[in-house]
């Protein structure tokens, strides 16, 4: 989209409604592939990214973020809260919403809805993980949790590398239920379990993605075999795991962003100089994947901002020619860049300006 | 406002549109005072707030901050660029739009443009600081640069200080014709000035307000008399300076938040140690601002995002019970709020999903 200045005062919205028209009138597999190839993309040129860790402000109950980067032609940011109490009070946990960017002109682009989005891209970014990371005869997934990550996760196991046979369980068999109902008639084969030992019987993939704020051990080491890829995803902020420390001491680690990950992730729990591996130097083949059908291989994924980046540019370009979103006055247009007070003087003409004369 | 959860997933949004009718609704000077009265009351509670520079993304051409801040009640946060190329494009140099959020929840309250509403609270923020600081019998200010910011400035400082006799200079006259056919008959008597040393000729106040990117010295030191007041509002990034350093090592220095200033401010050219009041001291009593007649006070003024929390916070209270927003749906709200996926199925129920099935 190339645009004249005052068409650039107009900044396209995505709401919530019109996310959701755009993943059915993509298709949500389709969605969760092209995603995945444009996280893939964007990992293979890490080096280029303005990296930043995320820009929290705390309080007694959660925490409110900020997730800048760019690639030196789009900006991208997300905002993303996060009050675990909210569950209770029948809000989300989790909301989001992002901006990107032209870096030539400072101006934006787009404005829109990344709940939904920021679901989309962490179901892809595991996605990725297990492409990479997973031995090739994978074909079962133990999903742990089964709130409202899961069934994106599920999916995109599904859509990017051909899993569909889905082993299920949550704390709250409610939770299960829920799952597997949403999941029904979509082409997976879906096994509910009992107890976590039950539901990683036979999982070449594993999934965790519990939501408590608190050190828990959802696994442990005894229950993990050899040759699993395990996607942590839950573990996303300080004080907050899922794996027992046996299990991540002994497994190759992968992560988004180190000075990131060891602060928020899994690895919070081992010492500062743990090593890991960089995905994103995988992707691009200058660091070894797994290296044999034996090694547990760990994604220790936190969400990072460049896989907010992918969506948000993917969203843009999809929504061109549809009408999926809608034009914000968000940009003042003076016809003279120097003269916007004259703008809003002269938009008051008509009004009872000036008031206080 | 208490809402209901469904009404929070609804977010009022302020357009430029509105933003103008707004300013004519309240009246321009009456929302330039009461901005003034919000500005003073928070920086009268200065150290409750979270306080962080902003995070900036720089190109070769610009840059892109975030400027976030809370009092732990609720949180805020600006985007504002600076490209001063843009404005040969026929673009804005400095754009900007924020939102203010609920601690409580991490649920946006208001979505607003900035660009006009920066505009504003700049003028009230040099106002606060020269009721503060100015001598009590300044009557006549010089506006040096009369670009996009001028006009602000000028009401600003007529409905906080009752200054009304302003003498005007730009390096372009066309910049001073526009200036003051825009202030025409709002009460001012305006003196266009050929140089800088004419226009601050019996000036109480001189504001500096200039847009290069680069080390200037606009005044030099034999230009200030003694017991001027300055607002030097241009110099708001590095190696970008209005005054020379000598005024500056002449005057007392009054500051927002020391950090910030000294990258980005008038101070940059002054060791790092150059001794500086904050200015919510002096509102708030605990230090001295002008101490005689004679002295030099110089408000060395980068914009903190303090101020854009008291503009979006007056904005949010304003707007109640008028026409002058709109609600986008920006927040996802399933009913259960475990069941995102559900709510995204679910929409598509008439739609073609599953696509890829």
């Amino acid at each position: 989209m190339t645009l004249k200045a005052s068409e650039r005062a107009m900044v396209p919205f995505v709401s919530v409604d019109n996310m959701m028209r755009l993943v059915h009138h993509i298709g949500i597999e389709t969605f969760l592939a092209d995603l995945a190839g444009e996280i893939e993309r964007d990992f293979a040129r890490w080096p280029l990214f303005d990296k930043t860790p995320r820009v929290g402000s705390h309080s007694d109950v959660g925490v409110i973020e900020l997730m800048p980067t760019s690639d030196g032609q789009h900006y991208g940011f997300k905002y993303v809260n996060g009050h675990p109490k909210n569950m209770k009070e029948g809000l989300q946990t989790v909301t989001a919403f992002g901006v990107l960017s032209d870096v030539d002109t400072g101006y934006p682009m787009l404005f829109s809805e990344m709940t939904i989005l920021t679901a989309l891209r962490t179901g892809a970014m595991s996605a990725v993980a297990t492409r990479h990371l997973a031995r090739k005869d994978a074909r079962t997934m133990a999903m742990i949790g089964n709130g409202a990550q899961s069934e994106f996760q599920c999916l995109a196991i599904k859509a990017v590398c051909g899993i569909d046979d889905i082993r299920l369980y949550d704390i709250d068999p409610a939770a299960t239920r829920k799952c597997m109902a949403n999941l029904e008639g979509l082409g997976f084969t879906i096994t509910p379990c009992a107890t976590p030992e039950e539901a990683i019987e036979g999982a070449d993939v594993i999934t965790v993605a519990t939501a408590d704020k608190d050190m828990q051990t959802i696994l442990t080491d005894n229950m993990v075999g050899g040759g699993v890829h395990i996607n942590a995803i839950g573990g996303d902020c300080p004080g907050k795991t899922e794996l027992h420390r046996d299990i991540v001491a002994r497994a190759s680690v992968f992560v988004e962003y180190p000075p990131q990950t060891r602060i928020e992730g899994e690895i919070q729990q081992m010492p500062e100089d743990h090593p890991v591996t960089e995905l994103w130097q995988v992707i691009d083949g200058t660091a070894k994947g797994r290296t044999s059908a034996t090694e547990v291989t760990l994604f220790d994924g936190v969400g990072f901002a460049i896989e907010d980046f992918s969506a948000l540019r993917y969203v843009h370009d999809k929504i061109a020619g549809t009408p999926f979103y809608i034009d914000l006055d968000l940009i003042a247009d003076p016809d003279d860049p120097r003269d916007l007070f004259g703008m809003v003087r002269r938009s008051g003409a008509s009004a009872s300006w000036p008031k206080s004369a």
